[in-house]
């Protein structure tokens, strides 16, 4: 895993599944949050959301790990959770791939 | 203000206007708070929000202090920032009062 090069073309769509990926997540977080915040009728609503919202945010930061030491780890996890198809992934190389599916199945 | 006793009268008012005007500010808050979130289409804008909801819950656990030695400078305040009214303090001696209005007028 350590020792996995990764070419241009292979960076390149990893970054776009990775910032899609992570984009979509936030959306769903943004939607979420606004609908949570329009039926807070008390502070301590509003404070639960706040403590909500920085235990998201450090999860986000956490799992949105784009070192390329991280990212197949990352990937399994996406299509572990079907944030993400193995068919976005098939610029990588078989290698990459046989490796995230085995993470995803995990 | 150290020696200042508080009568049973005394801290019954006391704690009425405080715990008034502490939801008063709350319900402004979270008012804002609805209204913010609602407005929020990009997820910094959310993270913005979360933000600034903390540094409003340390300012609120700061200010208000309900020990008997901070009192007076908690109504003080309240009384500059038009929160509370010096009427509604009318049940306090004459020395807290004039304590009050010393700290309101700095």
């Amino acid at each position: 895993m350590e020792q996995m090069k990764w070419s241009g073309a292979e960076k390149k769509a990893a970054r776009q599944v990775f910032d899609a990926a992570l984009q979509a997540e936030l959306s769903e977080m943004l939607s979420e949050f606004r609908a949570r915040a329009a039926r807070a009728v008390t502070p301590e609503d509003m404070w639960l959301i706040a403590d909500h919202l920085a235990v998201q945010r450090r999860e986000i930061e956490l799992k949105y790990d784009y070192r390329y030491s991280q990212l197949l780890f990352v990937f399994g996890r996406l299509v572990r959770e079907k944030r993400i198809q193995e068919a976005e992934l098939e610029a990588l190389s078989e290698e990459k791939l046989l490796f995230i599916q085995r993470i995803a199945s995990l």
